[in-house]
């Protein structure tokens, strides 16, 4: 693997899988692979789960870690091409991602939509000029609108629950529906873009997304998928159900409706195969889905966080893996 | 060793004792003990010796540990059950606790005290949250009314000082006197609690506590101390002065008044029976204590603070060393 | 080594020079000197090549780390000798430092200048309070006045660039000009200064700085060097151009005139015998140099931003190679 920024970079999703599910099942074992390799993870904006599974990846692995709250633990960044720096912006990235990229073997960094311009956002500026002007492997700890390493997480929970087995196929599809639900703010795409971008490519899933009309996600992304409008009917036989809130791409920065009525009850997951319930964390409580439905054995979301540090150890492994020192 | 939180949680302060003097004199033996463990240490206010010396306890310990400032490095926590999470609070202590144990195999935490209701502070609602939700074993790092670390490291320091023997006590009882002492703010009863519930409980040790009218500290903490009230008469014979300003635990919240003449000064050091003089840091100078005892033999603030790595290192030591992966 | 604060730590630089090509061509060979040993790193200013290339530096020589952000991450530290602290100021840098060099084998320091009143920021009392305090040797990540280990991994870079045989010197002396540049705010003299400093006593350097009149350097850095004012005749022949901006030592604490035709642009790099740019970064782009210059084969900025872990590494190797525990 030369890069983890979306779904594309992986070959072989179900073997990438398997190799989650051993690293797992013995994750001190790879410490040749990081031995004296440093792991860097520069965040734009705040992070808890990412932060810290990231780093007890990379210490499983036998790698060491740095981290930079870019802005607060340096300078400002001027990101235009040809600026005359003469105003408040102290460093161009062109410099600094060139510099922390040296410091390193892989580069993971988060970045975030403004949420205002929808091409701006969608052509991931930031990242993609992350990626073209590091020396070394760059991971996506999140960018404007795709959060590949929690796609992953929640892959391996899900199959997990399955008791999947890589030589033998669930001889039925799985039935995953991720439903839209209600939020206070405005939030990005980027955790369902992903979501819809990795499960239409599982083989072994029968994927369903229902949102509300309007809050269809870009089509590039769900390909595959069926695309659902009544939450109740979508939810039926389902074995996962994934929520999430995300704001409007057709309304792109436009505040939501928030109809409360999405949010995710216990009378919701009734209707389901006995389905579990998953969410990527953070999660507002009684918004988006029921202390009722949190606080019971139906709810994996721990789990999913769980697998946060094999998601994103695994993701090392295979970047590091061709270049032991 | 099942956790960490309180003098209640050691089962026999003689023995831990002993074992953080062994591994004072040989920090890097126990490396097996830590190899591929991971302490995370999260932080709800600030902190100098506690971060530095729990991460370098863990490193001599061959174990490695991650740092969370919460707040300014992840989400806003919603403390309330039953909460509809509309408004600001972005993450429930629910998940946020039970995912972060998730990322680490001991989970220390400090919590403060608002100091304006009593019995919310005392009844610890934040830490015990903290324990209830933790998946793995909780050391204290300063809660709203304890720490016990800080105790700990005080009395591997008297211990070193009078060349304590674990196989032959001391002859005569050591005098150690607790004293009150002015400050500008009102401070937590969390050092003074704590030092009062360990050295109660030490049976070589002849304990008081000294301090203006009102300002006598919760009584489940204090109990088989001798309680005085003239400073210089309770300094008198003392081989240890501990002084520490706490706010008043009767009428809590209010202002003090800052008696100044409780200032621990060298005349007052020498009532003692060549005392040292002992503060847990950050220590304000020419208030609670002059210049020239600090400046002096007769204070041990450095060792007392050098001693918190070794109190965490022991205490760290017996919580995982029934885990060696 | 017993420290590193400036040239003058240094015993012979050829022989540092030396240790450090050899360090880098076998980066991870001398990890029995930094085991079990603690590097820390303590920022009064924001900082992103220090404080990544030192714990990169660590890391490969096998030590750990810990980074402390003055000021954000722990008390309001007082400054001042006899001060009664019943106001702001929580901790006193007695104290502070005393304690921080407990919890490392190697303390790191970044102070600042004020740039307000030149015999406070020239007298170093900050940085030579955390000398006399500390317990444990003490590394400059750059003080007021100078920054030692910037203009060591200058050094590495010219070396490189130049094939330079420890065993034959240069038959011909290596031209390298260091010229002031515009900026839009007052600049600290502590990277000019180090510079100077090192390069005026490197033999086989002919060393020119060229400033406009009023923005020479304290003269005692700069003995030896060519002093010049006119920026194209002091570039000619260059082999290495060093750009830095400083604000007058002359008219201390005063603004900048910013004289922008001192701004290095390709044209004026093709006065140079093919010479390099060079630049400590973080650099303003068209201001200080053209964008042309930066993002051409001239500039090796990165290569300099590099050598900062072979620059750190060298120095913590050299300090801490008779301590192996």
């Amino acid at each position: 693997m030369k890069q983890f920024t979306s779904v594309n970079d992986v070959q072989n999703i179900d073997e990438l899988l398997k190799t989650a599910l051993e690293i797992k099942a013995n994750p001190y074992a790879q410490q040749e692979i990081g031995k004296n390799k440093t792991i860097g993870l520069i965040f734009f904006n705040p992070s808890l789960r990412t932060r810290l599974s990231s780093i007890k990846a990379a210490y499983n692995l036998g790698a060491n870690t740095w981290v930079l709250n870019a802005g607060s633990d340096s300078w400002t960044l001027e990101m235009g091409d040809g600026t005359v720096m003469d105003g408040d912006t102290q460093e161009h990235i062109n410099e600094a991602i060139r510099v922390m990229s040296a410091y390193c073997d892989v580069l993971g960094v988060r970045t975030f939509p403004k949420l205002v311009d929808r091409d701006e956002d969608y052509q991931e500026i930031m990242f993609n000029k992350v990626k073209s002007l590091s020396s070394v492997p760059v991971v996506s700890l999140e960018s404007a609108t795709l959060h590949p390493l929690q796609s992953f997480a929640d892959l391996i929970t899900i199959a997990e629950k399955i008791n999947y087995n890589p030589a033998a196929k669930p001889e039925k599809k799985i039935k995953v529906v991720m439903t839209w639900a209600p939020h206070p703010r405005r939030l990005p795409q980027a955790v369902p873009n992903s979501f819809a971008e990795w499960f239409s490519k599982v083989d072994w899933v029968d994927f369903t997304i229902v949102q509300p009309k309007g809050f269809e996600l870009d089509s590039k992304f769900t390909e595959g998928a069926t695309i659902a409008y009544d939450q109740d009917e979508a939810l039926k036989d389902a074995d996962f159900v994934y929520a999430k809130n995300w704001s409007s791409y057709e309304n792109y920065g436009q505040a939501n409706e928030g109809d409360k009525d999405w949010q995710v009850t216990m009378e919701k997951m009734n209707l389901t195969n006995n389905g579990k319930f998953m969410h990527c964390l953070p999660v507002r409580r009684n918004v988006v889905v029921s202390d009722e439905v949190l606080d019971s054995d139906v709810s994996i979301v721990i789990d999913e966080a769980t697998n946060r540090i094999f998601s994103a150890q695994t993701v090392f492994h295979e970047i590091l893996k061709n270049k032991i020192k």
